[in-house]
């Protein structure tokens, strides 16, 4: 099948879907059954370079930064104009699925294809990225579009670190980049009149509601922090339980207010989880001596989320007061909430409305690279359902339907930026 | 100093004391601060031919079982009558302290020689022992004293594995011995009087009491089990809280129902500990969507301790019922609690008084091989305090007079027995 064939929605369905799959074979682990294709690796460099040859099929100009962000670049009738940004991120956390970051790059081509078949001239430039470094494979998300937004600096690539100790520094020269090149990759906000983000909801709110389109209204922003309780590692046999200082009982009692706090937020949106607990030494006979929990709180209303976190700390220190336990409190990353402009949002959801689609306004409770820019920058975003809400897994889907309607959606929205 | 000078309680004390330090060596992991010496592994092999020697300096004769339960034989003037056992074991686990084990068979050496210079003559043959994997390198620990207690068949050594996937008959193999031997382990009830094992208590009792011995006069049994909690492993930002099925937030009360359910225990001595749990995937952004948590209840009271895991386990439904997480329930070992034998707990009673040491009559909470074997013949334990109550961690320590009473309470305890 042709472009311009008489079932354009279908066409761009079926390519795009192939797109994915191919892409989905740059793969460090496929025998995990999900992706692993973390940046920076030459398997990420691989699926990079794939991506170039497709913008450059779009008739783009592609460029790579300083910190390995891809830009493909469509200038438009009035050069001196501020450009409009768009897409996502190409790199995956560990054994994820395939649609997450990758629909906004691939589908963003595809909204490209539509719109030169549609004979579109854009006055602004339209250009395509593909930030590097979206999951937190040193620990931060982000990397990328954080480096674009000037929010690192040349010791954070020191001082980020991966699982094997790799910092962000040799990672980038490893891949070919100078790290100390890294202020090039900044962007001037003056330069861009709005960024535009197609993404996966990764929640189940779109298929709960019966809508294809969602148009994201505010970013919610995590507040990261590490719980580390110390008691005393006994023997689990020879101590008596009024002998105990057990830190996994005193995490457990935090794990339940977490979410007891978190579901009486008074925004009533605020999310709070505990995704990574560690106990030491962890043996079935040591009652455990220390515990690590990993608490991400997020919610797009800043002071909600600062009362959650707040409440959990206060809850944590009264069960470790209780419990006779040490309790040390570090945050990890804190960032701010991003609500959407105003005409990136009506541009969307005009768009939604214009071609009939089920459409709801709503919060992305996912952070992206989008919201990063956010904080210099107009921008927006565009999700599509999640198949039962899956994401950062082998089984993440989004039906072809839903992925042709997201990217009419983001190319009728590009029209309106760049008109 | 020699033997027999004008105070033998400073010579066994220090010897004892040096003789530990230097088992302390045999170490595969020194840099980690303890000590890790696993059975069936050549630094274990090496650590035990050390044993062997001064087993043979105290005139005992050496001999290994098939599946390398080491024993050193002081015949008796009455060759016929059964003969009275004791000892303990020189194997670790992970980054362990060096007196777990170590004290009931260098200490029995050290008593020997205090018979010796004492001119015993016993009337029963006395036979030390240094049971094979007390330790649970392989899942199940007390492996050497189950062959001996016939509680292993041959297929057993091919089903149980180390966390490296190798079966307990591979590690015989490659330690020189036959796992087919199997068999030719087993002990013969008939020809043992008695046994009896020195211990540290490994918990804070006695040092709480100001005792320098206990008297065990029964071994409390792990029943040991694993839940496995299974929910939705959806994005942590992007699921609100009333669309989770947040496997560790059902994991968390479980904890917090076992610890509550233990305490109200009938017989007051139930112990429930939870020193494993495991979160799926395990990512910071990521609800847990499976838990693993390895379950530890014991008590010398059996019915009191089936009790506590049936109401666990209810509890454990329930939580699951509710928050709409499967729950599957795995048994991992069910021993049955010992009482210790009359004859044994009052000869090292009555040794304690004529010694004039502050003595305590107590219940062992963790478990021994000496409980193995108290399935098939009359068994003791003799404990000395845990500084702290701390054991299996490289801060295990007894103080050297303690260790020194310990051995003279063994003495006279195995000289009355073999009497």
């Amino acid at each position: 099948m042709t472009r311009g064939a008489s079932l354009p929605g279908v066409a761009t369905a079926i390519r795009l879907h192939d797109a994915i799959a191919e892409l989905a074979g740059f793969n460090d682990d496929p025998s995990a059954g999900g992706i692993t294709r973390e940046v920076y690796t030459p398997t990420y460099a691989a699926a990079l370079e794939r991506v170039a040859e497709w913008m450059r099929d779009a008739g783009l100009d592609v460029r790579l930064d300083a910190v390995g962000n891809m830009f493909g670049r469509w200038d438009g009738g009035e050069p001196g104009a501020p450009r409009v940004l768009t897409g996502s991120h190409v790199d995956t956390t560990l054994n994820a699925g395939r649609y997450d970051g990758v629909l906004g790059v691939l589908g963003a081509i595809e909204a490209v294809h539509l719109l030169r078949d549609a004979g579109l001239a854009p006055r602004r430039t339209i250009e395509l990225v593909a930030w590097a470094g979206e999951e937190p494979r040193f620990g931060t998300g982000c990397v990328g579009s954080r480096a674009a937004a000037g929010q690192l600096d040349r010791a954070d690539l020191d001082g980020l670190r991966d699982r094997d100790g790799t910092s962000m520094a040799e990672a980038l020269r490893g891949a070919g980049f100078d790290p100390d090149a890294l202020a090039a990759a900044e962007i001037d906000p003056a330069g861009v009149h709005a960024l535009v983000e197609l993404h996966i909801e990764q929640g189940a709110v779109l298929e709960d509601g019966g809508e294809s389109i969602g148009v994201v209204e505010a970013i919610a922003a995590p507040h990261d922090f590490r719980l580390t309780l110390r008691g005393a590692a006994t023997h689990a046999g020879a101590t008596p339980m009024r002998l105990r200082r057990d830190a996994l009982s005193g995490a457990a009692e935090a794990v339940t207010a977490l979410e007891r706090i978190a579901r009486g937020s008074p925004s009533g949106t605020t999310v709070g989880t505990v995704g990574v607990l560690r106990v030491r030494p962890g043996a079935i006979n040591v009652v455990p001596g220390e515990v690590e929990l990993d608490v991400d709180v997020r919610d797009s209303d800043l002071a909600a989320r600062e009362q959650v976190v707040e409440e959990a700390v206060a809850a944590a220190r009264e069960i470790a007061a209780r419990r006779g336990l040490e309790l040390e409190v570090a945050t990890i990353v804190e960032d701010v909430p991003v609500a959407c402009a105003a005409a990136v949002v009506e541009a969307a959801a005009d768009t939604a409305r214009e071609l009939d689609l089920p459409c709801r306004r709503m919060t992305s409770g996912a952070y992206h690279d989008a919201m990063i820019m956010g904080a210099r920058m107009p921008i927006g975003m565009i999700f599509v359902p999640s198949h039962g809400g899956i994401s950062h897994h082998p089984d993440e889907f989004t039906d072809p339907t839903d992925l042709e309607r997201g990217v009419r959606v983001l190319a009728g929205t590009l029209a309106r930026l760049a008109a």
